[in-house]
C-alpha cells in the first residue's frame, strides 16, 4: 500500500503496446516517424503551433527550457518550494552555465504577480546585480495545488510587462488539467507560457517526457543542448511512443482522473488535517510521530512532510481498496 | 537490408521480458533491487570491485567519466577520429566545464603510446599550457578495430607514466571481447582502465548503458553529476533491467558474436577492398558512387564514408538472408 | 565632498613610489621578484605559511576562493546581504560552474552559527539535494560591522563541524583588524578562515588584491584558474608592488585607522541615527528624502539606502575639514 | 640585454602620466570620463561606430570577444599556433562555456580562406557535431608576421560567407599596422573584423587592453560577462587613462614602430637564417643549441623556438646600444 510517490509507479500498458509495436527497424535518434510527428501532434493538443522534443528526465527538461530562455549571468525567479530549487541537485545551474534562481514566497507553493513584484523590486538596475530573464511556475505546484487559468495570466501578464519569459514545470500538468476541466491551453499557453515540460513519467509513462516550446525562437538551439547533454538517444522512438501513447484518446487525462480521485478519496477522510487544498494527486496531511508510526505499522507507505506531518501521492494505478484502507486508516487516527 | 548503424536495431526479447518482470512498484531512482546490485554483478564479470552506474546513453556515460577524471582547465587525449570528438556536440566540454580534447593520429581510428607521447612532448609545464590529465580510447575503435590485451596494457602503462586517467568508450566493448576471446578484465582494467563506458545499446539494449568505475576513488562525485545532467530517471529499475538482462549468461557475448560474425561474412566477400581490418561489427569498404548507388538500388542500406567508401554496420540481429545477399551484391561490384 | 564609496578613493603615494620603483626590466606574469616573495611576506603577517596570489579585483579574489572550495554541484552559505549574492552579477555561479549560494540571515550582515544551522537543517543528505561544501563571511560585514576573534571562530567551528571550508571576504579586512585591534591572524585564520580575499584597493591600493591561502591543499590549482580567467596580468609586478607597499610599516592598518577614525567622527553627530553600530568605515544613518536632499544640496555626495536611509563611507584620504563638516551637517538635520 | 618578450617592458612615461593625472575623486568602475570616452576615441580611430571596454589582460579582451561570438556548442577556427590555443590555459573553454577551438594550418601562424574551408568541408551540418560560428586570427601572427589589408578581407568573405563572426587577437596590432602603414581601418574593420582585441601591453601600457566591438549587438552582453569575470576594476579610470595616453598624438604607433625597427635591425645582421619574414618586432631565427649558449653567454636573453631555433623580441623601449650588439653577435655566430 505505497504511497510514496507518483515517480516509480508501473508503466500502463497501452504504453508498453505502444514501445513494443515502435521496436523493429527505424532511423536513429530522432528521425523516426514517432519523433517528427511531435510537434503536430502537441500542435493539434494545444491549437497553436508547437515544437516539441522529447527527454527522459523531468530534470532534463526543466533545465533544457531554462537554459533556452535565460543566459549564464541571469536569473529564474521560483517559488521557494519548487523542484529546480530543491529536488535537481543544482541541475538549473548546470545546464544554464550558472544563472541563478530567486526565491519568492507564495501558499500552496504557488507563485503571485506580488510574489514577482517583491522579488523584482530591490533589484537595481545596473551591471553588478543578477537580473532576472525568467519565471517558472509549477502547474500542479509542488503543494498540489493548481493555478487557475486566470492565475497563470496574471502571472504571464506580469512576466511580459518585465520582459520575462515565463516557463511551466508541468511533472503533473495532467492532474492540473484533469482538475481545472479545461483545455490545455487554457491552463498553460493561452496565459502566456512560453515553455512547458509535460509530464509523462509520474502518470503512466516509463521513459519519456515532452519538451513544448510555444515560443519556437527559443526552441532554436534546444536540440543542440539536448544532444550536448546526453540526452539524445539514439533508439529515441520508444520515447516518442510512450508520449503518443499517453496522448492518444486522452490517457494522460484518464489517468489523472483516476489519481486526482483517489486522492480526493483519501482527503474527504481527513478534511480537517490538510494542509493544503487537494486539487491534483497529493495529500498533504498533518499527523503527529506517533500517528505516522500507527499508519506505517499498518503497511502504509508514504513520505514524512517536516516532523508533524506525511505527504501520500496517488498514482494513475492505485488500488481502490488500498485507496478505501488509507481513508479508513486515516479517519481513525 | 539495413546495415547503416547498430545503434537503432530492434531490442533484444531477453531485454524486453527482464523491462515487463521490472514493472510494478519498486523504490525510485537507483533505490530498487536491480540497480542496487549492478556492482556486484559488474564487479563478479570484472573479478574485482566496480562501481557502477545506469545511464540512458554513451555521450552520458562517457562524458560522466571524463569529468570524473579531468578538471575544467585540463585535457583527455584521443583519436581523432574519437567519437568523444567527432559525434557528441562537444558534449566533453559541457561536462567538464571546458576541458580540451587533444588530437593524436593512428592507425585504424587506434591510439598507441607512441601518439600519446607526440601529444605531450611539445607542451610545456607551466601554467600558460593546457595540460592532459587522462587518454580516452574506444574498444573497439571507430574503424571497427580491436585493441589486444597487450596495446591496452601498454596504453595504460604510458597513462600511468604521465599521471594520466585511462577511459575506454565500449560502445561497442562487447564486440571487442567477443572478437579477442579474453575475459572482459583483459581487455579493459587489466591494461590499466579505470572507468569503462560498457555500451548495450548497440547490442540489444533499448536506452541503458552501463558506466563502470574501476577505481572509486573517482567515482565519489559521479552521482551528483549524473543527477545534476538530468541523467538520474525515476524508473530506474528499467535500465538497470535491461544491464541485467544482457549480462544473464552472456547474452552481450552472444549478441556480439552474431554481429561479428555477419561482419566477417560481409568482409569475406570483398577482401581487397576493405579500408580497416574487420575484427568487430563494422566493415568499411572502398566503393566508387556508382558502385554504392547500384548497391543502393538493390535496397542495401548504409552510409557513405568519403567520397569513395562506405560502412556496413552488422547489429546483434541481423537477417542471415540479409547477409549473404549483401555478402554476394558486394562480390558482384 | 564624497562619501559615495572608499572603492574609488586616490592610490597612497607610497603605492605610486612602489609601482614606479618596479618598472624597468622584470620577469614577466609572477615570475618577478616582488610577485615571489609574496609568500613569505603574508606568512610574516599572519605567522603561518601562506600561499598569495594578487588578482584585479574583490571579485575575482573571493570567487577563485570559492572555486577552490566547492564543486559544481555544491554551495556557500552566506548573508543574503554578501557582496557575492549582491554586487558581483553571478561571479561566484562563473568560478564554481554553477554552485549555489545559499542566503543566511543575521543582524548587522553578519552570519552566526545559528543561522547557519538553520541553513544546513532541512536539507536531506541525498543526491536531490545541494549540499553546502562551504561558507563565507565578509570582514568588515557589508553593513560595517565586525566579527569579533570569538566569532570567527564559532562560525569556525561550526563550519568544521560540518565539513565545511570557510571563506572570508576581506575587501575592509584592514578596517577591521584596525577597529579590534588584534593580529591579523586572531580576526581570520586563528578562527579557521581557510581562505582570506585580503583587500587593498578600497584602502589606498590602485588595482591589487591578495587572495592568502591558510590551507595550502586548496590553493593546489588557483593558478590555473586565474590565468584561465584572464587574471594573471604579464606585468604583475605592479599588482606585487601595491600590495607590498601597504603592507610595509603597516601603512593597510594606518590608512584603515584613518578611515576608521573619520567614520567614528562622522557617527558621533547622530548617534540616535545609526542603523548599525559603526565599526569600521561605513555609517549607516536614518534619514528621510527631504533631509537627504539638504545634504545633498549643501555638496555631500552618498549611497541611498533604501528610501529612508543612507550610507556614508569614509576612505583612507577624507580631508579632515569634509569630515567636520558632515559632522556638522548631520548633527544639524 | 633582454630580448625575451615584450609583454614586460616597462611602462612608457606618458602612461605613467596620464595614470598620475587620472588619480583623485572620480566616479567607481568605469563610470568616469575617460572610460565614458572611449567609445568616442576608438570610433575616431577606426572611421566608425565602435563600442569599446578595458581590461586587464590580452586573455580576457579575445575571451570575452570569443563568448560573445559563439554559443557553449559552437567553435572558433584558429591557427593551430593562436595564441588562445597555445597560452591561455583554456580560458576560452571557460569564457564560452564549453566552446571548441579548430585548429587550421597556415605558414607563418597565419590563417587563409583556404584553410579555412579545409577546417568546415567535413562538418556534416547535423546535431552531432560542433559547428563554427566564429574566426580568430592574430594581427600580427604569432610567427611576427602581418595579414595584409586584402588577407583580412579575403578571410572576412570566406567568414562570412560561412556566416562566421570574425574576431583579431591584436596583442600587436600597433606593429602591424605601423608595418602596413595603413589606417587601423583597413588592417581590421575594413575586412570585416567584428571585434578587435587591441593590445596595449606590450606596446608600453601597463595593465589595460581595450576591446572594440564594430559590431554593437555582439557587445550586449559583454559588460555582464566581464564583472562576471572579476574584470571591471573599480579605479577603471586608471585602466583607460592608459588607453587614452597611448592613443594621443599616436603613441601606440610610435612605440610600434621603435620596436618594429629594432627588429628589422637585429633581422638584417642575420637574413638567411631566419624562420619566418620579420614584419612585426619578432625576430625567429634558426641557431644551434651551442650558438644559443654562446649568445647566452654575452648576456643576451631570450627565449628558445624548438631545438634549432629562438625567438628575440624587441619592445618600444629598446636600448639601441643593446640591438646593435644582438646584431653584431648574430651576424658573428
Amino acid at each position: 500500500m505505497q504511497f510514496l510517490s507518483d515517480n516509480a509507479a508501473a508503466v500502463h500498458p497501452a504504453v508498453w503496446s505502444a514501445m513494443q509495436a515502435a521496436d523493429g527497424a527505424q532511423a536513429p535518434y530522432d528521425n523516426d516517424s514517432l519523433s517528427q510527428s511531435l510537434d503536430a501532434r502537441f500542435s493539434e493538443v494545444f491549437g497553436r503551433d508547437c515544437t516539441t522534443i522529447w527527454v527522459a528526465s523531468g530534470t532534463a527538461a526543466n533545465c533544457l527550457a531554462l537554459a533556452s530562455m535565460v543566459p549564464p549571468h541571469g536569473a529564474v525567479i521560483c517559488h521557494r518550494d519548487a523542484h529546480i530549487e530543491q529536488d535537481e541537485c543544482g541541475a538549473p545551474g548546470f545546464f544554464t552555465h550558472g544563472a541563478k534562481l530567486m526565491l519568492a514566497e507564495g501558499v500552496d507553493a504557488k507563485l503571485t504577480p506580488a510574489a514577482m513584484e517583491a522579488c523584482i523590486a530591490p533589484i537595481r538596475r545596473d551591471v553588478h546585480r543578477v537580473w532576472p530573464h525568467a519565471v517558472s511556475i509549477t502547474q500542479a505546484s509542488e503543494a498540489g495545488c493548481v493555478y487557475r487559468p486566470a492565475e497563470v495570466a496574471a502571472i504571464g501578464a506580469c512576466a511580459q510587462g518585465h520582459g520575462l519569459k515565463l516557463h511551466m514545470d508541468g511533472a503533473r500538468f495532467a492532474n492540473a488539467v484533469a482538475h481545472l476541466g479545461c483545455t490545455p491551453a487554457a491552463a498553460s499557453c493561452d496565459g502566456g507560457v512560453d515553455v512547458l515540460s509535460f509530464g509523462c513519467v509520474k502518470n503512466g509513462g516509463m521513459s519519456a517526457e515532452a519538451l513544448v516550446f510555444f515560443d519556437p525562437a527559443l526552441a532554436e538551439d534546444v536540440k543542440y543542448r539536448r544532444k550536448r547533454a546526453g540526452h539524445l538517444q539514439s533508439k529515441g522512438r520508444f520515447l516518442a511512443a510512450q508520449i503518443h501513447a499517453l496522448l492518444a484518446g486522452d490517457l494522460w487525462l484518464a489517468n489523472a482522473r483516476a489519481a486526482n480521485a483517489a486522492a480526493a478519496e483519501i482527503a474527504a477522510a481527513v478534511p480537517h488535517r490538510l494542509l493544503h487544498p487537494v486539487e491534483a494527486n497529493e495529500v498533504f496531511v498533518t499527523l503527529s510521530p506517533a500517528e505516522k508510526a500507527g499508519l506505517r505499522a499498518q503497511g502504509f507507505g508514504f513520505y514524512d512532510w517536516g516532523e508533524t506531518g506525511a505527504r501520500f501521492v496517488a498514482a494513475w494505478n492505485c488500488a481502490p481498496a488500498d485507496v478505501a484502507a488509507l481513508a479508513r486508516a486515516l479517519a481513525a487516527v
